[in-house]
């Protein structure tokens, strides 16, 4: 499918929006001036465009296989994925010092945006690689970085995540893996992991998992859960490959999307594993892992709306169907499918924008290692996962309905954007886990940061927007009353009003600049707004009446 | 899949929400009693779970195939069927003298819902045959009825119903196919149509094809349309099947759901066929048949609804992850996951309650003659058809959700339940067609339909209700002084809220029977309400903004 860059979008959400120019004025980030984005956007924008895209058919019409233990991915991807490698795009947030280009995680968010779009079957096995890069160069020895970075920063090698068991989903910390000490400073790591992105493939020569499991002196529940290095092949100390270790992929799961992305049932036969981190602390170095992915699967939702937004527009105004009040025939005329297009449109843009903002952030506490900017990533972490992976459902399911019948046949492709995406919503903590993490976790600051931000949106003068933040204000007031259970009962909602509240408010400093942007803001302000006051009236609705009903009563 | 029909839950319905008492007191409904009520329920019931629930998965799994020329059904739908034909499921509303029941349009809707739940792609065959039957009922000569309806009644033979060409979707006044007058009294039928449910298959002996089609005489647009039977084979007047028809099955649409529904491309190359109505008044006799459709997919929205919820409520209390505040460790007493299940539930009642009524208005239309009746039969329908299928849609996708990284797996049938229905928000006029079809036509009567409903609304004494019904009647007003575009650009957020204040107005008359009904009203209007009332907020916002954006300003 054809698929533009959105560059320019992401130019002026750069300057005007996000303000991105106090990335650049940081000494760590000096280097990504106007000129660095410039050249970045356009080469990465090509690469997606010219080499990723003509991929997205191909992955959903010729799955991932499992033959002879191996997994073989789709015609085309080895070479697709090589074109990401060899552009340096996998570690270009990466140390230097490892062989990144040590640019800022916004830069990377737009790059993994581009990819997304292109093929999002792609996009996940460079994903984790970032994430475990992360995760690596916070938490791991010397040794292991010296070994393990620069194969998985050039991609000659990939990572993955090994979290999740049968019985251990959510509730990591019901996991059953066990690593056992061989002496050596080694461990063998024994235990089945289900759901592992890029468990096997042939795009690279060598696998990383990162893997969690209990030490025999791991006690119950997250707090005895240790992170180890298991490689596919065990490198020597000079990075040549070795002999196979002693885990397989036991089989691929059959999904409802992204069938170009290989999703393995993994087992660990007693695999030789080295320890990240200290002891007991592998929740805390799988976060690192995790807050990263879960931006990156934040901007899947974006990638997929982009995708989607553009493949829909082009069909309203190729597509002849009745007489609008324009006189012109194209479907784009009727009042009916410009509401849905430009809504997607809109809802792109503050997705966009809201993921953005959490780069911005994230980079800024990298660069000045402000608790403030650390409060706000974390705050806007969850908000971002939620909200961009919903709004990429929406608009692709929109998408489907802007093609009429044609949306249902799926050689029209509109259908494959809602299947691939729809997964964005559940993996790297569900949608609800992230509403859970935000009014629980997030606001034990007492609502610190929470408020803050609300102070900075209250300096833009509009009235709509301030009584927004008003109500906003309020409810979050009285979620701080409420124990737990009641807050969790209008999470999700909660986060939709917020969420709906940040997107009004980056699109209106996006308005500044006119044209299309300001049209676009009053598309987004004037729906996002009274939605974000619906959201927030079923806030306190609580979990009263949700308890008051026995499963009896919800039975047929 | 294990489904349980809800028989408690429509017996509750007829008696306590809907009045089916006023059908069952009239003379043309007068064996439609207690009893017979429970008979049915009960019969249709047992098939539809014990029958056809074990065909779900099959049909997904072993799409319908073009072998030959001939469509081959998935394994199973032979039996499938006969069980609905054996049962007079497919003619029970029909014209007993004829073969059938003669029984309410509204048992028939509880008997399609069954259907729908247990296997979808099992429910449109049946469904275009009762369409069929009640076009020629009102429409066709003696001598057409009197060979056709027995055997479509009996469902020996099945009927489609043959709009759409590739030029021609929602606008069908385009339609390019040709009837020649043969001299006889016959017709040649030339063209192509495409997305014919059931346009071939293994189940019936024949299939019956109403062809809309242009006669020479024939003026451009729908007043130049008329109605054919074309059946695949040619019965003598005995009903004796002759020869085959030149007509043809081209190739079957790969589609995102229903896979075990053939979706056919239909060359008829000068095919013989047979003027049903008047020449020039097919869309009158059609519209007959899509009327009747309209409910029938409704009601798939529906039976997914209700499938989708047995389904995650069983795996709610099955899986276990986490500790609830209950202490117990079964998902489904999370807050989060209580509000995603009850909600499900709630909406499922709201969606089948505003179906039924629409039915209970066709049978009291049917009954008395009553142009009250019409009209409130006519405006209901596009809601149902719209409101139904996105709740069918809605709760499937938040199916998928409770179900965690399990519900991305094929396996566990939670993905096939939305990609399953999602047509269904497209297929028989695309709920914008809907919505575009309450403001325009609907309120073409200056909003009387309209205001009787709400004044009968109004009689219930909730406040919260009340002030909705308020303001519905603001924005009715509103838009009756607005020209056809302006009414369009809110279409959908104005059918979006009328929806929810008659299902609140459904499940507050529900709740007088006190327990769950009442709980499960309390989740719904709690909800609902507000959402409403932003809809409604939505609706004035008018078409300037949507045209003020050009093409450029929305590409990328």
């Amino acid at each position: 499918m054809s698929y533009t860059p959105p560059v320019s979008e992401i130019r002026h959400l750069l300057s005007t929006v996000v303000g991105f120019d106090q990335v650049s004025a940081t000494a760590r980030f000096a280097e990504a001036g106007d000129e660095m984005v410039d050249a970045i956007l356009s080469e990465a924008g090509r690469m997606a465009a010219d080499v990723l895209a003509p991929l997205n058919r191909v992955g959903d019409t010729h799955p991932t296989r499992l033959e002879n233990g191996k997994v073989r991915m789709p015609p085309g991807f080895i070479e697709g994925y090589g074109a990401i490698a060899q552009g340096g795009w996998v570690g270009m947030a990466a140390d230097p010092e490892y062989g990144g280009m040590g640019l800022p995680l916004t830069l990377m968010t737009a790059v993994n945006e581009f990819i997304g779009s292109a093929c999002l079957s792609m996009n996940l096995i460079p994903l984790m690689s970032q994430g475990q890069i992360e995760a690596l160069e916070h938490h791991a020895s010397d040794e292991l970085k010296a070994l393990y970075l620069p194969k998985l920063i050039s991609g000659e090698w990939a990572g993955t995540m090994n979290l999740t068991e049968p019985q251990a989903g959510s509730d990591v910390g019901a996991l059953r893996s066990k690593a056992e000490p061989l002496g050596d400073g080694t461990y063998a790591i024994t235990g089945q992991k289900i759901y592992i992105s890029g468990g096997d493939h042939d795009l690279t020569e060598n696998i990383c998992h990162l893997v969690l499991a209990r030490l025999p002196d791991g006690v119950e529940g997250t707090k005895g859960i240790s992170l180890f290095m298991v490689p596919k092949l065990i490198p020597d100390a000079g990075g040549t490959l070795g002999v196979a270790n002693t885990l397989k992929v036991v089989s691929l799961e059959h999904k409802l999307g992204q069938a170009g992305c290989p999703t393995a049932v993994m087992q660990y036969d007693g695999a030789k594993g080295w320890l990240v981190g200290e002891p007991h602390k592998g929740m805390a170095a799988m976060f690192t892992m995790m807050n990263n992915a879960r931006l990156g699967v934040a901007m899947q939702g974006v990638s997929v709306a982009e995708a989607a937004t553009q493949h829909a527009l082009a069909y309203a105004l190729d597509r002849k169907q009745g007489q609008t009040p324009k006189g012109a025939t194209a479907i784009f005329d009727h009042a009916d499918v410009r509401r849905m297009v430009a809504g997607m449109k809109a809802d792109t843009a503050a997705a966009r924008a809201i993921a953005f903002e959490c780069a911005v952030s994230i980079d800024m506490a990298t660069a000045t290692g402000e608790a403030a900017w650390n409060a706000r990533a974390a705050l806007l972490t969850p908000i971002a996962k939620a909200y961009c992976t919903n709004v990429g459902i929406a608009v692709a399911d929109t998408g489907i309905q802007v093609h009429g019948g044609m949306g249902y046949i799926e050689e029209t492709g509109a259908a494959q954007y809602l299947r691939d995406v729809r997964v964005a919503a559940i993996y790297e903590g569900t949608n609800g886990i992230q509403a859970m993490d935000l009014v629980g976790r997030k606001l034990s600051d007492g609502g610190d940061a929470a408020f803050a931000l609300m102070d900075e949106i209250n300096a833009m003068d509009h009235p709509a927007l301030r009584a927004a933040v008003t109500e906003l204000r309020h409810v979050t007031d009285w979620l701080l009353e409420q124990p737990l259970n009641e807050r969790f009962a209008g999470a999700v909602h909660y986060l939709a009003a917020f969420a709906r509240i940040i997107g009004s408010w980056t699109h209106l400093k996006g308005a500044r600049a006119g044209g299309k942007h300001a049209k676009l803001a009053q598309i987004y302000v004037s729906r996002a707004l009274p939605e974000a006051m619906a959201e927030l009236g079923k806030v306190s609705l609580g979990a009263t009446d949700l308890y008051a009903l026995s499963a009896e009563d919800l039975a047929t």
